[in-house]
């Protein structure tokens, strides 16, 4: 169980008051003495961004975001989804880009460019050498990113269109237009702009289904004004215990992409505390916002031979519908926790797993984040990996989305 | 595609017709020269079974089956479930039984036995020994199997009264009578008694949910009066192409059993081909009454590298909801089958995949068994792998079943 896990009756709202109202509001995010939120459209300083509409996702909604940074001089790192089929704009990214030196990002949304083939490539290149020349800077320091459907050609003149307005539109106040512009099925927004010791970071990410990172996740972009001096050590690190440890339905995108993006105007440096309670809060918002999800569980395996066996343990729990359907009815089914671990660990035996072994009572309970816990009694490693529920709305969303 | 999949025009209406409105509805088997259907309810000659209510159940539903050979000479193969939390019924069939000299099976439905610790596996015990004392022979001699609610103490006392029930019972016609004993969240019995050369096979199978099978699945009885002198090489061979073809929802289940028993009273072998049509039949029923399902899915993948990637392609195809609800949707979405084949893939380079890798169409049709496929351009291997679609009726189901 976690820290908190000893005291089931914290509801959302009691953690909420403890914890106020703000960025961090789920009960698995400690945020680290004396961060301050700022308005969160407020980049770092430094730092300026903006969104723009080109008809990708139409309704005159955003779907071109721009993010850029005013120095020359910038230290980032780029993770980039494992997927074999990984979209043109992740294999551009990975091929024609300098990732420890790049000032900015172009995105859109509505169109993965992923499965596109030679034009896909062609497409990905081209919007990122638009905004290179809009921002008159070298192609090879622009990232590109794009999420939505896959397997659609980019309709580029409407893209490079969007990408001039988007760079017309550049402030350092546009956090939250380029936060809405990389959305696609997500319900919100999810951004943050906080400060501590000095430094300021903001980060924006979109995420809600086709989730489980293989090494990234889905869009994530995190600028700061503090000295990083190993940006990608730096952001693995973050990425770890965050965006690694979730999954909305087991499936890995084909365009996960988190950039970090410091230009070191603060003379100081990142405190670690600080990036790991912001990739943790946005990579939780990624699972409650996961589509059609109601709840977030967090799966925690412990007592496992090696922590490989347990995190296999604890991604089989947390990708079986069966778990998933149970955290949707409020149903603590402890028996589907016993059955996925018995299949994460087919061929082995295990010993004997009864009740005393599982505590299911989050599952029941009406809580929004629901903790459950399984002891496997094999050794002294453990594991955790929070998931969504699986609703109808899920299959409605999924079924109905348009190809 | 498979043989018949160049005619994507054949419906549902005139597959049956072409195949006649039998046993064989499945337009992905092909039933062997001369098959006669007899009354499914009658077993192959020389075995007797029942069906009994003892209140696992409820609503006087019967949830007690017994299934016997009459003579002392039966040649048998036993297929267990690889899940590490294997139910106590399949450790005492592992541990305790003569898997080559089966001669009777004793199962109930309603209650798994799984994760239910040293009591479940005396409950099991028990219920072997009490069907074996009521036929007079051997515990060694008698399987015990059982489905439903893991993590249950089972009415012990409820479920020997409804084995002395279902042995008064026994019937040389009581196929029926079983199948529908072992039933759980199946929408109907699954069963057949067939003829071919002189030779009967009769077979019984349940099974809707926490399906994809290690290596058996759900369960399912065949008795035959061939003459099979190696039982457990002939099941292995029979249960490759079909049970373990086929996924509902990925997971394996903790109770898997597959019993096949031959008493060579016919004086005549077995053709494969027959068991082969037989259990691909049962199985593409199992998926076609998966938890909510309205649809079902054949994935195919070619021109993979191995075997081994074929599989675990086909594999991640037919178990991502994201497929599965296209399926539901009727939705020609081919982007996500690029995107599972990716994350099977994950840390390698495919080629390009494009539309012209991924025939959909099955998906965006209105065909009860739609086809699609995958060519991988990696080598020369192939496999497939049946599912269901995925449904809001799967969510309802598992939300809501009673733990």
């Amino acid at each position: 169980m976690s820290r908190r896990g000893a005291d089931p009756a914290v509801s959302r709202r009691e953690a909420q008051e403890a914890l106020g109202a703000g960025f961090f509001r789920s009960r698995w995010v400690e945020p680290p003495d004396g961060v301050e939120e700022l308005e969160p459209a407020r980049l770092a300083p430094g730092f300026r961004a903006a969104g723009a509409a080109c008809g990708l996702k139409g309704g005159g909604r955003t779907d071109v975001g721009l993010v850029a940074c005013d120095a020359d001089e910038v230290n980032s790192a780029l993770l980039l989804t494992r997927n074999a089929a990984a979209a043109a704009p992740v294999r551009v990214c990975r091929d024609e880009c300098d990732a420890g030196s790049i000032r900015a990002a172009v995105v859109n949304s509505g169109n993965a460019n992923a499965a596109t083939g030679a034009r896909g490539y062609r497409d990905a290149v081209a919007m990122r050498d638009g905004a290179a020349e809009a921002l008159g800077i070298e192609p090879r320091a622009v990232a590109v990113a794009e999420t939505g459907t896959i397997g659609v050609p980019l309709p580029l003149g409407d893209v490079l269109r969007g990408v001039a307005d988007a760079h017309a539109a550049l402030s350092p106040a546009g956090g939250a237009d380029f936060a809405r512009s990389i959305m696609t099925t997500d319900r919100g927004p999810k951004l943050c702009t906080l400060e501590l010791d000095g430094v300021t970071v903001s980060a924006q990410a979109k995420g809600a289904g086709m989730t489980e990172p293989g090494f990234a996740t889905m869009l994530c972009f995190v600028q700061t004004d503090a000295v990083v001096t190993d940006p990608e050590a730096t952001l693995r690190a973050a990425v770890a215990p965050s965006f690694e440890r979730i999954t909305v339905d087991g499936q890995m995108s084909t365009n996960d992409t988190v950039l970090l993006q410091a230009n070191g105007g603060s003379g100081r440096e990142l405190r670690p505390e600080l990036l790991d309670a912001v990739l943790l809060q946005l990579a939780l918002e990624i699972v409650a916002d996961g589509e059609g999800a109601k709840r977030v569980g967090r799966a925690e395996v412990t007592e496992a031979a090696t922590p490989e066996e347990a995190e296999r343990v604890a991604r089989a729990i947390a990708n079986s519908p069966l778990v998933q359907t149970a955290l949707a009815g409020g149903d603590p089914n402890w028996g589907r926790i016993a059955q996925a671990a018995g299949m994460a660990l087919a061929g082995e035996r295990l010993p004997e797993l009864g009740a005393e072994h599982i505590d299911a009572a989050g599952l029941g309970s009406d809580e929004p984040e629901a903790e459950l816990s399984l002891r496997l009694g094999r050794g002294e490693s453990s594991a955790h990996v929070y998931f969504s529920d699986l609703t109808c709305e899920y299959v409605r969303l999924n079924a109905e989305y348009t190809t």
